[in-house]
């Protein structure tokens, strides 16, 4: 029986997972969740799985939170209410908060867990050197969630790294694959959350019409693999059913394959080294009929360029173009930005941005403040 | 360094294997040649790459084979020189003598080599009991090296059997998967052997084009990997990108894809566990660009569904089709019969066969000699 913590319970990552959970009361007990500022559903999930530890970002929801929950219910607020909730031991951790908020408690985590499942890709790109290097000191298993990671941590099980050529995760190259550049400065915020294969949160979905979500992929699979920038390559695949590969000396290149539903990473995560059903049905090929591949276009798609570019340079350049991208998602958001204009906010942040020296988490949380404006 | 032998060093996978050992002086030491009947490319072979130990099966040729090699090559010659030379012990004992002609060196090899590198599927498909029950009493790891077994050998590495739920070995279709029905009775052994990806010697691009090859692998994986008959499924894919795949209960398929280039899974059986390289490039699936999938034609393809019935029969039937293909292959070589007529051959032997109680390779040879009407 593995215990679990959820950050990011009402998120697209969290409710997947708990879908999982309850599927298997025998494998995985759920003790504790963490959400940001949805009341309803949280107070909902911990009543109806009688969670015992419960904690809310939203700090002004302190009261409304408690009175909801039953009065053995432990339960947190705000920034160092999530920090102590990140802080209870459990088997396996499930990093899904979006965005660099994730960075601390994921940070936090690390030592109070014997597995960290991380979907919070953003805390990677940002801080990765430091969260490796911690989770190697306490001896804490990372296991990827996003699907094109898990694909690779699963094919390069059985491997030698000194045999490995490369690795590619792929692309579906999002809804705006095919269609012409002129009509690019015409795209709404509507149309671009309507991923064409994956059901995924608004951030993701975004950034996966940008294309910058493959380029943060990119950079967390050369972070978490320890792969030099030139090993690490990005294909558009539309069907989304190939997702990551690892090719090597011999000519051989493994694959990961799945239907585009995200409860088969997040199982493996949380069942592993078992795997977990799931309810995702075994792949048809006969079905399927076509996989297709092609190169992805960096002239549509800077934003891939951008973090290819930040990969080579440094950390400090990678919490910049991470934080400047979430200010342009939310810029986007609040239809303050037009689609186009994405890419051209991260790059202009990019060349205005003064060095600072990165050691700390705390370096790279007021980096993130910083070029965000929130100090 | 590994010392080699291989049986079946003049056909096309003994040379595929020299090539990669050539290339690799440091990690292969080649000690033992076996070869059917061909004389002078063993003569060429030994000299080139001065082997202390010859054999040949055909014993006519022994006089001629020990004048042309140097006087301190120790030369085998005939059935039971091949056995003897089967007897010299190695680290790599790669099994590519073509048909049934193989079980008995296959067999023999095993307690003398670390690990034998399969490629002779008949005589699993024959006597894959007895070979499997003896590698295991010596102790001795049996690699595949047909390209789908290599496959699903190396994407099974990782997992536990029990979250299997199938594996599926793919089909280019061979040369007639587009021709119509009512063009199969005027298929000539020209156009039979002409394979559309695969370079391989004349039984198995015969076997390919009426899809027994798959057959065959069908029943080999079974064997093999130890799965029940409705575990082991194949598909068309006529690039012949993807070579075998594991799917599991999470939704999970791995896959192994390369170019179809013996050399990939030769050189894996050899070098094993490391990889090795071969000169086979990397796939580059953005210049393949598509991969497609479809059910087999069993109406056109009758042999497929031969061999599955086989599989779910026992040994006497597998044995006996195997005897009947390797008649009918040679009775459409010697232009006897058409191409339609092969399946025909097939069954009919099996719906005549007598039952036999099968223990011995003894009991297996005598079969499969009674059925090729060679005693």
């Amino acid at each position: 029986m593995k215990s679990i913590s959820i950050h990011g319970a009402t998120g697209s990552i969290g409710l997947n997972a708990i879908d999982i959970i309850k599927r298997h009361p025998d494998r995985f007990n759920l003790r504790v969740l963490i959400g940001g500022s949805k009341i309803a559903p949280l107070v909902q999930l911990a009543k109806e799985m009688n969670i015992p530890y419960v904690a809310i970002a939203d700090q002004t929801q302190y009261k409304a939170l408690k009175e909801a929950l039953p009065t053995d219910t432990t339960v947190f607020a705000g920034e160092s209410g999530v920090l102590e909730a990140s802080a209870l031991n459990v088997d396996v951790c499930l990093a899904a908060i979006t965005g660099s908020a994730g960075i601390r408690p994921t940070y936090t985590a690390l030592s109070h867990c014997k597995s960290l499942a991380i979907a919070n890709k953003e805390s990677i790109v940002a801080a990765g050197e430091q969260i490796l290097a911690k989770a190697k000191q306490c001896g804490t298993q990372i296991i990827p969630v996003d699907s094109e990671h898990s694909a690779v941590f699963q094919v390069l099980r059985s491997d030698k790294l000194d045999d490995l050529e490369s690795v590619t995760i792929t692309a579906s190259g999002g809804p705006f694959r095919t269609l012409p550049i002129e009509q690019f400065s015409s795209i709404t915020k509507e149309m671009a959350l309507k991923h064409p294969n994956w059901a995924m949160g608004p951030k993701n979905t975004i950034d996966s019409a940008t294309l910058m979500n493959k380029g943060l992929e990119i950079i967390e699979a050369a972070l978490l693999f320890n792969l030099s920038a030139n090993k690490v390559k990005a294909i558009v695949h539309p069907q989304s059913i190939i997702h990551g590969m690892s090719s090597y000396v011999d000519g051989t290149t493994l694959a990961h394959l799945s239907l585009p539903d995200m409860r088969t990473p997040i199982s493996y995560a949380l069942g592993y080294p078992e795997r977990t059903t799931c309810d995702v049905p075994t792949l048809d090929l006969i079905k399927l009929a076509t996989l297709t591949f092609e190169a992805p276009d960096h002239q549509r798609f800077p934003c891939l360029k951008i973090a290819e570019d930040c990969l080579r340079a440094d950390q400090f350049h990678r919490i910049v173009m991470n934080a400047a991208n979430e200010l342009a998602f939310n810029k986007f958001m609040n239809n303050e930005i037009h689609f186009t204009q994405i890419p051209e906010v991260i790059y202009d942040i990019l060349e205005s941005a003064k060095p600072h020296r990165i050691n700390t988490i705390s370096d790279i949380i007021s980096l993130d403040n910083l070029i965000r404006g929130e100090i």
